[in-house]
């Protein structure tokens, strides 16, 4: 019956039946360690390569992953591959477009040469720790030989999670020039000392079980308790805290022994099991030093390591995930940015840690799609819908009245910075009229999604930290439209802005505008109108500030040390259409400023 | 020339040479999971117990510590006691007036009682794993025997961190009428999810380790391996990610075989190889059962369990804790403080994680000292140096202005919240005139510490949150002296402060002040005076707003669901000395409301 069902789904469901292929490389093949006399991989294909061999999308699957990512292998396969969900028919890696690959790395065991397949010249043995040990960049060389074989001419997209992300990292730093774009999932640039730690113990664990016998077991009679330990741990990395904490909490049931245990324990205790069934120790050992040796910062630093970099990148953290932080994930992107590379940054508020990049969810799906397929009918629908269920109000509709000036300002070719982007509207027109450069940082996901769709780099997070990280004079424009008054000591975030970029167009509604002024002194209520649309009891903090504490700030900025010069100045009156020229600190509704690094 | 050195030392340094002691129970004990024929505890004393039995303070050691708190074994020990920065003459636990006990808890194995103990009716064995399962209580129960024996009337303050957190608790549950204070550390009301399972893991490890023997091992051929694999893990769990990569980042060196190998690596290697050396794998299955057993919360909740406490509290925790976490710490006040106990809760942003509650830092000895020591010259100190650097303004000198008309409303006896309570001087001032009970909130730990030292309760976090924990009702006041305006939505604020309690006050200063308003229509530019003493470039942000709005709110609140009526209402003048009766909005310099729930 189940396979009845099984196979009625197949014919509605994703790439259907799948099989493996095998990849036979006759050649000596160097690793970090040593050499081997002959390769394989095994791996599985979706979609279909074009006349120009130009639309491989290459998935990286993590540790103890493997290259089952979509499909079912049988009618009767109970299981799906791990990315399912993701890639298929009108999926986010749509198999209508791209021809997807994706391989068992070299070094792994489930297929492919490694620690546990046989040693060509002693075929009654497998490697074992006689494997030489190897890295992220050897499993690159490795996958490039299958793509080489496959006649894919470049890559359209590399994407993986975990130490899958690692590979799409390595990728473009080892092939710029064949990838163009990679998507990098929950990864670091290096392991950390914790993570170093935790691989570490989970190592001693099996180099201490005695049934491991210096990696020469039986496969049979291998170190299942110690492999069993290791992974019960590693799985704790993989899950939240709070995720943890809402599967099991401290519910008890039945041991065999008739005993209270917790569900948890009992969780774990099954999950080392059903690893051991499907893992090799020696392949994990291997494996986990791989990772811990990945190191993309070394001594020089992360900027050194991707200076030919020229593929796009989007890396995606998620909020929750203690293995691979979202700062580790940061820190990708930021040395990109530093290079003037395009790359991306979003972060899910997902609860369910590391492994929050196996689980189906409609924004992590979303925020793929987005990168993949761009402006897409399903990206414009989610961009159309109030999202929020507010509708737009005139403020809204106002709100593009600074973006004119702005235009005129930018020179083509230029280099913009936009703090508090939104969706990315003025980035996407200045790099479709001006060929712009830009970069947007907004704090909302929503927003920043709507910014990858559009292809305009984007770093969602709080504008100060992504300042803070960005080199001197790396941009020609710095803009802050309409977001001033929603930063504590604004001064400060404005001479850091004149320190990353030698112009700042600050936009702001003045304060001062002689409307409010008279409301106030009549009234002595706070002005509510398009541009404050809320009673105080419903308001977000604000730091508002007119025209002339602007010039002031300026004027007194300038006594200090002299670092800017007032540049022009546009003002709009109240409607904000038409521009005003004298009295601007009564009439101006807007005023948008040129800031000029001396 | 060490030892001499030591010995030198000593003369200045804390308690000097301490010797242990053993107290000897030899009836039977009743434990959880069975009964012992007779029971020994090892401990330690520092200071002197005076004549009515009153000051003892009851330090309680965490899973691996031991009784040996402060001092020095010998003038050749290299280490004084785990707490010896706390413990001594003139320290936060004060010799020169506290009678100091520390024993190792029944159950561990550095003397006292437990699986490593030779059993008494067979004494060629330890009791290994029949000795029977225990619970946190059953080592407050031993400990308790050994404060009769000592001829301890009550505690004054009993103090732990981690597991011995959990015994200050257990204390206070136990003996509300026996323990005047409780200084919980780092500590949870149960573990949670992720502690069990690291804690499983490391027992897995144990029991898979062939040297176990069902717990029948000899003392020089235990389960070595097994117990350093999970006092590796334990400890990876006592670190923080940011502490572990300052201190070995990814550090290498040579191994004993001339390889590199990551410093963490040998570091962890170390702790496990020493752990081995002084603990015992029987125990350690016991004790962290005992731990993951630990569940003051239950089925009926911690309010349950702490309904009859009669002990004045503090909680300390550590941001970077992620062990016992500030959240698990937070709800032992929370639920204290929904039964109108008398509770505290402090964080300190230390990068130790866990362990920093053994670190000897000047933050965590003032916490200690505040709690144990109140208002002494010390923490007088602190409070006259202007931390801050800045030297106080006029508006600092009139910050009391508002606490003259709320001591007025409030009533002797009744309960007030004070939100944003600052150093907790009103609230002093309310308990020590009219006996109020008073509960403060504040953000910042300086200012929380001081309110410790004043002994005022005070829950150092964000104030929605604080009050989102509090019951309907619980309170005849909630007290917002100027802090509204700095709130997101403050109206949202202030009616949940409606549903806590019974009266709210809310002070403010009312922005339509005529200065103000002619201010703002002659120049256009912010206000700067007293309250307002920034320039807008360097202020935060705030929602300001004055005696109209507030008073529209009022009525509006009141068309939608007739929550409260407006009662008294006290204005001042620009001054704030003087009242004004009439045209308040446009002559107050300071409003102060009555809203009282209907």
């Amino acid at each position: 019956m189940t396979a009845n069902k099984k196979s009625e789904e197949n014919e509605f469901d994703g790439v259907g039946l799948v099989k493996e292929e095998r990849f036979h490389y006759q050649k000596p093949f160097s690793l970090e360690g040593g050499e081997l006399e002959e390769l394989e991989l095994v791996y599985e294909t979706y979609g279909e390569l074009n006349d120009n061999g130009t639309n491989c999308v290459l998935v990286c699957h993590a540790l103890t992953g493997d290259h089952h990512a979509a499909g079912y292998h049988t009618d009767k396969s109970e299981k799906p591959g791990w990315w399912h969900h993701l890639i298929g028919p009108d999926k986010p890696i749509d198999t209508n477009l791209f021809f997807v690959v994706c391989s068992n790395c070299l070094g792994a065991c489930s297929g492919s040469t490694g620690p546990a397949t046989h040693h060509p010249q002693f075929p009654e043995k497998t490697y074992g720790m006689t494997f030489p040990d190897f890295t992220i960049a050897d499993m690159i060389l490795a996958q490039k030989l299958l793509l080489e074989f496959l006649q894919v001419q470049c890559i359209e997209v590399v994407i993986g999670g975990s130490m899958g992300g690692m590979q799409a990292l390595q990728w473009i730093v080892d092939y710029p020039n064949y990838v163009k774009k990679s998507l990098v999932i929950a990864a670091t640039p290096r392991h950390s000392a914790q993570t170093i730690a935790f691989n570490e113990v989970g190592r001693r664990s099996i180099l201490g079980d005695p049934h491991w016998q210096d990696g020469k077991y039986s496969k049979d009679a291998g170190p299942n308790i110690g492999l069993a330990v290791a992974r019960m741990m590693a799985h704790i990395t993989y899950l939240s805290d709070e995720g943890m904490e809402e599967k099991f909490g401290r519910d008890q049931q039945l041991d065999s022994s008739n005993a209270f245990e917790f569900k948890v324990e009992s969780y774990l205790d099954h999950q080392g099991r059903k690893f051991v069934d499907r893992f090799d120790a020696n392949t994990y050992l291997k494996l986990t030093k791989a990772l811990d040796r990945f190191d993309l910062v070394g001594k020089d630093g992360l900027e050194k390591t991707f200076h030919n970099v020229k593929s796009r990148v989007l890396v995606i953290a998620f909020t929750s995930d203690w293995l691979y932080t979202p700062e580790q994930n940061k820190a990708i992107v930021t040395a990109l940015h530093r290079l003037g590379k395009v790359a991306s940054y979003l972060e899910l508020d997902h609860m369910h840690g590391h492994d929050s990049f196996l689980i189906n969810s409609d924004e992590f799906l979303r925020t793929v799609r987005a990168f993949m397929l761009g402006m897409d009918e399903n990206e414009q629908k989610y961009q159309s819908e109030d999202r929020t269920g507010r509708s737009p109000t005139r403020y809204d509709v106002k709100k593009e009245a600074d973006f004119k000036v702005i235009d005129e300002w930018v020179k083509p070719s230029e280099r913009v910075l936009d703090l508090g982007c939104g969706t990315g509207h003025l980035l996407e027109y200045l790099r479709d009229n001006k060929n712009v450069f830009g970069l947007g940082v907004d704090f909302d996901l929503n927003k920043a999604t709507a910014c990858v769709a559009r292809g305009v780099n984007v770093y969602q997070d709080d504008i100060r930290k992504v300042l803070s990280g960005l080199k001197d004079n790396s941009f020609d424009w710095v803009i802050f439209s309409r977001m001033v008054e929603e930063l504590d000591q604004p001064g400060k975030v404005i001479m850091e802005a004149l320190r990353v970029g030698k112009r700042v167009a600050v936009s702001f509604v003045n304060y001062a505008y002689w409307k409010n002024r008279y409301h106030f002194l009549r009234s002595g209520v706070r002005i509510k109108n398009d541009v404050h649309p809320n009673n105080w009891e419903s308001s977000d903090l604000r730091n508002y500030f007119s025209v002339r504490d602007f010039e002031l700030f300026c004027k007194e900025a300038n006594r200090k040390d002299l670092t800017f010069t007032v540049g022009r100045k546009v003002f709009h009156r109240g409607d904000w259409m038409k521009t005003c020229k004298i009295f601007p600190n009564f009439r101006a509704g807007l005023a948008i400023y040129e800031l000029i690094k001396k």
